[in-house]
């Protein structure tokens, strides 16, 4: 079937139209690309060939032109790249620029700017709690439901999927161990994340609210916060997660607009406390995307985590990370935190999903309490889009391979 | 006086020579400077003119491209840039390409990549957790004397001197409020630092072990990680720092190399507690630096850090930072932490300065707890250089202005 022709219900099919980055096969040149089917679009080549006033922005090796453009470019270019793969009389010249994604190779697709990581699912935040901290009276931390806790993570560090990971090794130490000891890490895990891309600035001083999320974010991308939890659990009070979590983080190739999912939208759970007005989102049009995520080891699939059980929206996080004048950059990255819904097997971290080790999990290649060398994670998820088809998101896959000893 | 002939003494002589980005009065071109007494050397013009190789290298509209050549590079080009301030026969050719200081206008001298701050003074660590935690057994937490504490900060909100710092907005909740309130802060702080850039990038998955620090390590500026203590004390459990020091940190114009500062380095305090193989630098070579810094607010001194107190080194940061396998890039900045030595009259932030507001600093205009809008905080910085001399850091000032509400 030739590649213009997507099979019906594909979830890459025209409805969809994700960005990426790619090379195409022998060549180290990066160009804009979008997927159609198993096939990727090279759209620089295709607005050229086409006389598109647009191939200033996507004959590109990078996002960022066209992330920096603006909601209404963004809209126009997403039309004309519809009607570049749609309409018969754009088939003789569009084919020949479609590339089996079998032949390519996949980069980052844009330059990360700062990359801030949230916490934004409840049931994470109470499984967390419950498990490091029993005795409390309450799982979530006081602050937990008033505003939606982030932190800054290490840019320089953002991966694109199929990149190995390296195992981290530092600083652990048990509470009955006398000093701290030095190794590769024994308890490594993945977070199941949605990351969400800043396209346009702001300036200095001047907060965005609710109502400017679409404004400036672009589109979002399937994320795998690794995290090393004995490195983190020695190194994190007061100042937080740092190595434990710097070594890598990986993100799908494929960053898929947030105009293919406007059918995906739907309203966050409830909110069981006021919110200040600068994150009161109960009058505004639902700020939930409903993803469902899948997280698979070997291939061997352990858990499906419902996005739309985030307690916290995507806006409400941008509101947040802007209300003190800090400014947005293009290229800017958020995790949406670890995504975990309410039953056993919709929990986004090995953490959860063996209860910190005690419950190991029964794979076809043998048990496992955390990541072992060799391992593949694999993140994929998909959405509902318009007339009953799925939207899916493009993969976010690694491999644990040996540390590396200096 | 002509500028070739810059007094006896001067602290900005052709003995220090810091690099940073200007323009000339009535353009918006960006250049690489340097620094010599109260004149800016146009140093890609001066390459330029007197045929060095280095032309492409300072021709510039960043440091950057000097900073990824590495540390014989460094050496090399300051050789050659010693030469044309202090040979006669340049005389004629380098005096016309020097811009008197008041006439032109300073720029953030690189791009910033990561940005990550740490907590490396002990007397800092210890009056925090005198005044957070002041029925704690011991004032500093079990891990620290063990690794540089850490995180990650926000690059694209780092600001070169002289820019304004609207005061940030955020909630804050005391303990006795029944709910957090919203509002600017009301107990905007300094923090008094030095800042460290990386030049030579490193590999992902690779530690850069404590003997590498000098092949990394370009030079050092001075820093203020401005601080909101109400929204940082409200946010900060469990993920750390967050809107309380994202909204801005202020660095020097001036990046000093660290081959100005051979005569700065000093043994850092001894250490109390062993330390594992790859933080351990009892057989390096002093990784200290004595630099005398003053903290002043509205041009009255208040403070006078010595950064020869510091517990942890650059180095041992940056092998700590690495350690995990995380990568390094041209332009990324770390922060020493807050500079604070024993005395009272040595601290680096209000916070420690006032004892979290309980005994007000008594200044010309009035008693200050915290910043008031139109206070101008100012750090300078001196260290020992050559047969006596003084080398200057350049200054970090700012000036805080009222919130912007959205």
């Amino acid at each position: 079937m030739p590649p213009f022709d997507v099979p019906e219900g594909d979830p890459f099919g025209p409805h969809n139209l994700p960005y990426g980055v790619f090379s195409p096969a022998g060549s180290d040149e990066r160009r804009v690309g979008v997927r159609l089917g198993d096939h990727v679009l090279d759209a620089g080549a295709a607005a050229t060939a086409l006389g598109s006033p647009y191939a200033s922005l996507l004959a590109r090796p990078s996002l960022n032109p066209l992330l920096a453009a603006g909601r209404t470019t963004w809209s126009d270019v997403r039309r004309a790249l519809t009607a570049w793969v749609t309409v018969p009389a754009h088939r003789q010249t569009v084919e020949p620029l479609l590339h089996p994604l079998s032949e390519v190779t996949l980069h980052l697709p844009f330059e990360v700017a700062d990359y801030v990581d949230f916490y934004a699912s409840e049931n994470h935040a109470r499984n967390v709690g419950q498990i490091f901290r029993p005795d409390a009276a309450d799982s979530l931390t006081p602050n937990w439901k008033h505003l939606p806790i982030g932190y800054h993570g290490r840019s320089g560090t953002v991966v694109v999927s199929g990149t190995d990971v390296v195992r981290p090794s530092g600083q652990r130490k048990a509470p009955t161990d006398p000093a701290p000891v030095f190794g590769p890490s024994v308890r490594l895990d993945i977070e199941a994340e949605v990351g969400f891309v800043v396209g346009v600035p702001s300036r200095l001083g001047r907060p965005v609210p609710l109502t400017a999320f679409r404004d400036h974010v672009f589109g979002l991308c399937l994320l795998n916060d690794w995290s090393a939890r004995d490195i983190q659990a020695w190194e994190y009070v007061p100042l937080g997660p740092f190595l434990g979590k710097s070594f890598a983080t990986s993100v799908s190739a494929w960053i898929t607009p947030l105009d293919a999912l406007e059918e995906a939208r739907v309203a966050p759970p409830g909110r069981t406390h006021p919110l200040l007005p600068y994150l009161d989102d109960s009058q505004e049009e639902p700020g939930g995307y409903d993803l469902r995520i899948s997280v698979a080891i070997n291939g061997h699939a352990v858990s499906e985590p419902p996005f739309s059980t985030m307690y916290w929206t995507a806006a409400q996080q941008l509101a947040h990370m802007t209300v003190n004048g800090a400014s947005l950059r293009t290229g800017d990255l958020y995790g949406s935190g670890t995504v975990s819904g309410p039953t056993e097997r919709e929990r986004g971290s090995l953490l959860e999903l063996t209860w910190n080790g005690r419950d190991p999990l029964e794979l076809p290649d043998g048990k496992r309490t955390f990541l072992e060398d060799g391992d593949v994670v694999t993140l994929t998820a998909w959405a509902p889009g318009p007339d009953g088809t799925r939207v899916g998101l493009g993969e976010v896959t690694g491999r644990v391979v040996p540390t590396t000893l200096s």
